[in-house]
């Protein structure tokens, strides 16, 4: 019986979902579950193994890791629209660090079972080439956000640019492209623009055409 | 005009080269050129932009990162056979964290360039499923490499954990599982298992069923 309900939902949601036979949507539709999560609830954490594959209908994840002395460092965030795939660890075998997932509002989530995922993924390519994809998508921002945080502590640096260049032009607006800005600091723009954009998931900043507004200078200060 | 020479490397060397069609095969051989590496040379450093995709025929060669203070991070090795997917930033666009590739032997590379390798991607979603793959398997070791040196110090515990007991038999082969060793350190038979083989391609130990056995006493006493 297919349920009409979670078939719009998946087809919606799911990039390579008409890319799947009548049967490996049977599959996937079968093994999906439609699950409400409290805000400030831990979905995953070491222990509890593998969640499955993740389908944001509404609401704010946020994944992230904790340091040596606990302190939680956020890797990414997902919204409404976004899959969630490092959550399924025993989908990609090669997940053997420790991820963290909590929900940072009231959630609704598509939870696809991992076995029955797995199973479509090793049958159909274009499902495997979209998991491995985002994978490989969201391994960056997380390889590159360690980096940053830990190696370069290029977040602290951007933090200074910003508030010494908002105290001389004395304006919490700052009139400079990433490109400028990458320039003065000695860095490639991609590194600000991902730093500023990170800065700015966490309403540090906010971001317009050729501006930076800082919203939340303590934020900053305390970096 | 097919050079026979590179078709034999690359149908032996490539996993999804039989997926290929004719003329994507051509358009890879096209774009592909043998090169010798000397020992002990940078591949690739963040200034010198993406070296596109490598084969390894002969030689091993290592990817690092440093740290804040220039440490060089061994994240992993790849040896004869394999293909080094993340020096080419310019086929995987999430690429924007800095990585180092260098040779620790004399090399023979086949190097296939960006656009044409990012060519035939587009269009065959085999290929395309391969690159993320790899690129996927790679990131989860950085990933996990990362979070073992930088966060947890699981390196350093490890090595003290085997120092200490070499020291209590008065021997330098341990007859552990990794599974025993595991649960007495309070974590993860795949964390150990991971830590102990970086051990052993650094030359730190030899591992053999049931045991590992201590060769370089004083790297590990460094860490």
């Amino acid at each position: 019986m297919l349920n009409k309900n979670y078939y719009e939902l998946l087809s919606t949601h799911f990039p390579a979902w008409t890319k799947l036979t009548k049967t490996q949507q049977q599959i996937i539709i079968d093994n999906a579950t439609l699950i409400s999560i409290d805000k400030n609830a831990l979905i995953q954490n070491t222990q509890a193994g593998c969640s499955g594959v993740l389908i944001i209908k509404e609401g704010t994840l946020r994944v992230y890791t904790l340091s040596e002395q606990g302190k939680e460092i956020t890797l990414y965030r997902l919204n409404a629209g976004d899959i969630c795939i490092l959550s399924a660890s025993c989908v990609i075998k090669d997940i053997t660090f420790d991820i963290y997932i909590d929900t940072l509002t009231k959630c609704e989530l598509i939870q696809i079972l991992p076995c029955a995922f797995s199973r479509v993924m090793q049958e159909n390519i274009y499902l495997e080439a979209l998991t491995y994809k985002l994978a490989t998508q969201r391994l960056c921002t997380v390889t590159w956000a360690m980096q940053q945080m830990i190696f370069t502590s290029f977040d602290r640096r951007l933090a200074e640019f910003l508030l010494n260049e908002s105290h001389t032009i004395n304006s919490d607006t700052i009139n400079m492209t990433h490109e400028q800005i990458a320039k003065l600091m000695g860095t490639a723009r991609e590194v600000v623009t991902r730093m500023l954009k990170y800065f700015s998931t966490e309403g540090y900043v906010e971001l317009m055409r050729g501006k930076v507004k800082i919203l939340n200078k303590k934020a900053l200060e305390k970096l």
